[in-house]
């Protein structure tokens, strides 16, 4: 293992973060706000961030392993690092609740701890938002910038951060494939801005809004969420922003190359607006126990399926007080997750479907031992090694969320409370159910509790190997 | 598909089950009540497992395709065929009430929808915990007596309702592995009533909890399970014995061969009992919040897990009271499950086991991505397809659990309820969580529901896949 370069390595991202910090501080002088939290947070960033990149280290060898446990390093160093406004903003009960913050933010999960949104500085919200903004294509591929110039190839830690392989197969080169990724979400977040603000909505709660949209993360600067501004036409938007941001990033490549057939026959593209699709129409009718009229009771549906499907966690209506079904559903959907190469978290569409159609070849093959079939996604022959993982990753999914919820458990909160706790950190989704719904927060979790949930959004949010690998005595065994 | 075939085979089950249903006549004559619901059921039974049987058939093909559908159909009809005597004794309020039961006892759930047990005469509690016995081993397995001589090759049957390929190498002819097997089960259930009876327990009682036990099913003649008898000697009498039901019955074959090292090395048995050891103290000490002392603590926390793990589903203690966490432990056992080759249910510990093998792997080829690394079960390489086909399976347990208590929610019970609800019944254990706990049960389901949930046990029961064929258009389609 090369640590050296890999400390080497979080040092430069601690100078881009000492960066990223610059803007809420001007967001914070602009608003006449107390800057201290932010150049506090910047210098010691700073410092260690020149300390780290200054390390001499003569040892260029930088393989899987090294990608893997760096990606992880990385992840759990930016948690902490992004907590130190909130440390110093006095808005804060413990260092831990500002970790989870931090992490929540980062791993565009959107779980909070407080209680007041409303309450606190302009410039500290806005923080908390653009971490989601940050996370949401990964701190890395914005990283890849960078990391070639050290001599380490992008490629090692892409493959540990991107779920799937599609990113680099858009174009020959990594940092050309970024900067066409970030391309698209740039236009897309000023798009979505523009639109609100023609909406309706404030300048800055716009930018707030499109931030957590971007990253389908779900920090609001208000208390109700979105459902405080109570106008269909900003809902509206959320919903199809949210909605676009759950998408493969591929996608918009393809439809930007004229690619179309190949943009829009995307099997998991399908399957994802079909569960959309059906999920907000049961819960529409489900939900007339609720609601007074089926538009209103579908207006509710498609925005927090949308919302949860996509990992968001916005909401405007508290889905608690709905019927058990329709609270089911979006548990399922927690899981379930957006599409693979988004912005977005959970198990993703294209894995959930790979193995749904697992299970049909696994009946097929007991009534057909002697036929060979294969596991097809987009007309393509899914490799049996891929198709092993993938299962494989789903089982460790499953370990994850029981796990976690098993040792949340310990506070005493009830059965659903625990185990939607762990499962919307690990999907990086934001509410869970009862206590902690849409109105609901994390505040009265343990420290414990609150450390293992920010490990879970950092792990969901890696797809659990490089998290696992960090812990794993084969990864810093001397080879 | 050979329809006549698999007609003719359920025809000859339900003269097995005409004869089963002689026994609690016999106990209904002996404790002088009214025989008239058997005498009625073994009619009916009778007359339908005669014309079955005499459908002409001279086409003999019957392969796996075959096997599985019957399989699927044999104990569907075995359940509803099994509910007869509850719906003509007048103690239960609907048909499907009595369905429930009888899916429960032959799948050997031991759900119950039974408000007060005590109150139904003895013939038919004998029935109910009779079905657990006769369920545990599989109606089938004691079909293979007669399979044999309708010219079907009985493996097909054997395959697709014994769970794992352990039963078939015990010895070359299948029909004789039945015999050693349906020993050990004799031997040890008659066993388990002599030392009922001797530390205290009533006959007719020791009768009931041996066969419950046997079967790892959990049905008692007392409102409070095992608990009502408050005997220390008693409980551990069926700890004892619902672990030793809960070990693949292969370990007794190779112990009576004397091939101690191999019966006591199996991977999967050192799993399990460590599992037991772990979950026991763990409860046992968290439970202290609730216990005035570390041994009554232990006391119940053994039975529990023991009763759990083995998914019988016998209760000496309330456990919806305890702690969210030990109660979050159980529902983990309810997943685990028994081992295989066992009565027990679950997806059993040798798949749990190579599961978390599996992960281990991927890590590790992860890092070491040109190595070629096996999973090892019992030191044998467990090969790619067989693993494949495990995690397929784990992916098909947890979309069911979650599928069925998706249905189940929409009797507005809590999600605690719905989802153990659920979890119970597809891993055969008994009771859930709050309402449906072992003081609880599951009368107030709606009739859905419990349709639902009584194919969730057969589902469970026959791992799944059976079930999956009999609604797949794979296997109906002409080949």
């Amino acid at each position: 293992m090369n640590i050296r370069l890999i400390l080497k390595l979080v040092g430069r991202i601690l100078l881009v973060e000492a960066v990223a910090l610059a803007l809420p501080l001007m967001v914070a002088l602009l608003y006449r706000e107390d800057p201290t939290p932010f150049l506090i947070s910047i210098t010691i960033v700073a410092l260690c961030g020149l300390g780290l990149s200054a390390l001499p280290c003569r040892n260029r060898q930088f393989f899987t392993r090294e990608g893997f446990v760096s990606v992880g390093l990385i992840w759990i160093v930016t948690g902490l690092v992004g907590s130190l406004p909130f440390q110093f903003c006095g808005y804060f009960a413990t260092p831990i609740d500002c970790i989870f913050e931090s992490c929540s933010g980062f791993t565009t999960t959107g779980a909070s701890i407080l209680t007041d949104i409303e309450a606190l500085p302009k410039g500290i919200l806005f923080w908390r938002s653009f971490t989601h903004w940050l996370g949401g294509m990964g701190v890395l591929v914005l990283a890849t910038a960078i990391v070639p110039t050290m001599g380490i190839r992008s490629h090692y830690l892409t493959q540990a951060e991107t779920p799937g392989p599609v990113f680099s197969k858009l174009v020959p080169k990594q940092s050309q494939t970024s900067k066409i990724l970030y391309s698209i979400y740039f236009a897309l977040t000023a798009l979505e801005i523009i639109c609100l603000k023609i909406a309706g909505m404030p300048l800055y709660d716009s930018f707030i809004h499109a931030f957590s949209s971007a990253g389908t993360g779900g920090f609001s600067n208000r208390n109700a969420s979105v459902g405080a501004y109570g106008s269909v036409a900003i809902e509206m938007i959320i919903t199809v922003f949210i909605l676009l941001f759950s998408l493969n990033f591929a996608v918009y490549f393809l439809l930007l190359t004229r690619r179309w057939k190949e943009a829009l026959g995307s099997d998991e593209l399908r399957f994802f607006f079909l569960v959309v699709a059906l999920s907000t129409l049961v819960i529409g009718v489900v939900n007339l126990q609720v609601y007074s009229s089926i538009w209103e009771s579908l207006r509710y549906a498609v925005f927090q399926v949308a919302s949860i499907i996509s990992t968001t966690g916005f909401a405007t209506a508290d889905y608690v007080l709905w019927p058990q079904f329709s609270q089911l559903i979006l548990i399922l959907l927690m899981f379930c997750g957006a599409c693979a190469g988004s912005t977005g978290g959970g198990i993703k569409c294209s894995r959930v479907l790979t193995l749904l159609r697992s299970i049909r070849r696994e009946l097929h093959r007991i009534t057909h031992p002697r036929a060979v079939e294969v596991v097809k996604l987009d007309g393509k022959v899914v490799g049996e090694d891929t198709l092993h993982s993938l299962l494989v990753f789903v089982g460790a999914y499953m370990i994850l969320v029981f796990g976690a919820a098993l040792i949340i458990s310990l506070d005493g909160f009830s059965f659903a409370a625990s185990f939607s706790a762990s499962l919307t950190c690990v999907s990086n989704v934001g509410p869970g159910l009862e206590v902690i719904g849409p109105t609901g927060n994390f505040s009265a979790f343990s420290g414990l509790s609150k450390a293992v949930m920010s490990l879970c959004m950092i792990a969901g949010r890696l797809e659990i190997f490089p998290i696992l690998m960090l812990f794993s005595p084969t990864a810093w065994r001397r080879t």
